[in-house]
């Protein structure tokens, strides 16, 4: 038995927020006290280090849970499967629906249930659950449905990740910038042969890097609310990364025991550009070998960081031929790779 | 191989909310009028149906995962083994942290990643995620930690329910004297033999139900902010789950293959007294018998409704000799079932 990915969808907001829009805003530093220098300088700046020129926001009248259902079509769509046929719906996001100009998260009922009523499948049997696992969340997802499927609990699963970030970040923090939103959906199930899923990784280190992301003030001190944001250490999180997502995929494709040179793709949770590079080359290093050309999937640059929807996005975008330069063939191993809240690290090792 | 619950712990809030001191509330209507009677006869009709004489309120200083880690610790000591061999948290929970005076559900990062954090767990390869689907969230955390052992992914699986529900009433909604906190934990291992777990059933019904519970405006049309509470459709509730948790846990108990009369005990999420007895009736004639003495042991009197805490706590209470009357010994069959928000329903045939 192969346990596959047989369809895949996305859901790309068409609203466009580009860098030249952060202009006017009034950054702080985390102490409120003003930056030193303009906001031309403080863009640009933050462009050279993630990567990002522009980021997708969903209109004002979407949330969540309708991204996610969005990309489920698709997916299912693209799977040409019956839905009533579908055993496990798994959403993966870290803040639930979020209305425009609300504060509070809405996560009841889960989005998982939400986005089944609106695909209209009828079937009881057929489980819908959220999974709260920080960006890496559609990954874990792919692994619990794997899971499912191993202990002969499904066939066919739907594994969502779907996220607004644009509803939770904190106007007067330059990281605000990093946010996206976005959606990305998967039909895994069980079929005949021996690709598919080859191994799987999973940690959470939580001893001292718990709270590296985390809901927390404004940056504008005069803000007396108790509204909280998405908030990030993030230099901790770069060199926590750095270490420790390149050797969890090491681990993964050891256990996969595929040799480092038939790796074609390793598409990883789109967080940082800078980051990402450093830990495909910290990856390769651990193999005493070089990144080869092309090995990396970018596409934060126009879409930004959507947190879950990355990875699946990027995916489906690659499938689609709608990116450039980048084309998965059948046979080809490509590692899956993520990193976020928790903080939690995945990897899945899986041959197209 | 069987999976076991081989410790259990809860942690019951000391701060007592009797029917009482609702005596001053102003309870509205659902369009915002007034209810025609006093509030000792809304209150005097509340006990009759729900059972609930009083219910716990956490500290103001603690939040959900507080709680669940309180409960992890007993669940974890009770169990007797070390914790750094904890493959799985899962902890389940519907609103995440919400501090006392605030509306926001903080869930980054998630709550299992602050109960491992907090119970300094170093392992990076214990996995802690948190599943959203309502009340059920700790039956199916169980069902969730069994794929892992069976798909050979985890040995031993610490799960949680943790919620406070009085952070999320709407305080002039009569259902707001159901709600409660708490929090209930277990260990779930693969251990020698043929008892633990027999069979498991669950279903998420969305097409008509998805919304039977939901996040709402307050009853109080005065207030024009934008906070939503936790609301429900009782009496769609009370007839949904009449018809269907009590087939669910015939279709459970079915698989399982042991006979109605060897059930001993029924541990049902302590929703509504009259209704838990209108199930088990339900339940039993769909084996054209009737109910035992003694079968369905609750905690709603004192307790309320604490979600996704009921069941483990319930558990935790009889195997500690803290619920008068109800003992549960070796060889015992007993069934746990759930149903909430989503709408969904599970139930697990055990043998004790």
């Amino acid at each position: 038995m192969a346990i596959k990915i047989t369809g895949t969808g996305s859901f790309i907001p068409q609203s466009i927020e580009r860098n030249e829009d952060f202009h006017e805003h009034q950054f702080l530093n985390t102490d409120g006290s003003r930056i030193d220098y303009s906001n031309e300088v403080i863009v640009e700046k933050f462009k050279a280090i993630t990567g990002i020129v522009e980021r997708r926001y969903a209109d004002e009248q979407l949330t969540s849970s309708d991204l996610g259902f969005l990309a489920a079509q698709k997916a299912i769509d693209d799977a040409d499967i019956d839905m009533e046929t579908i055993d496990y719906i798994i959403c993966a996001h870290n803040f639930g629906d979020v209305k425009h100009n609300t504060v509070q998260s809405d996560i009841l009922p889960c989005l998982a249930s939400r986005i089944k009523h609106r695909l209209r499948i009828k079937n009881p049997k057929c489980v819908a659950y959220d999974i709260l696992f920080g960006c890496p969340g559609w990954v874990e997802g792919v692994i619990q449905a794997q899971a499912f499927i191993k202990a002969g609990m499904a066939k066919r699963c739907l594994v969502i990740g779907s996220e607004t970030l644009s509803r939770v970040v904190d106007k007067h923090d330059r990281d605000s910038m990093i946010y996206s939103d976005g959606a990305g959906a998967t039909i895994i199930e069980a079929t005949d042969g021996d690709d598919g899923i080859l191994a799987h990784e999973t940690a959470s280190f939580t001893y001292e890097e718990a709270y590296y992301l985390f809901f927390g003030k404004s940056n504008n001190k005069e803000d007396v609310s108790d509204t909280r944001y998405i908030k990030m250490h993030g230099r901790k999180i770069y060199e926590f990364a750095l270490t420790n997502v390149a050797q969890a995929m090491k681990d993964c494709l050891d256990k996969s025991g595929i040799d480092i040179s038939e790796v074609k793709k390793v598409l990883i949770h789109q967080a940082n550009e800078k980051m990402d590079e450093a830990i495909i080359k910290r990856f390769y290093r651990l193999y005493k070998s070089k990144a080869p050309e092309g090995i990396m999937p970018m596409s934060i640059h126009k879409l930004g960081n959507s947190s879950v929807a990355t990875v699946p996005t990027l995916f489906d975008l690659i499938r689609n031929n709608k990116l450039d330069n980048h084309k998965i063939n059948k046979g080809d191993v490509i590692i899956f790779a993520s990193v976020g809240a928790g903080m939690h690290i995945n990897a899945i090792v899986y041959r197209y």
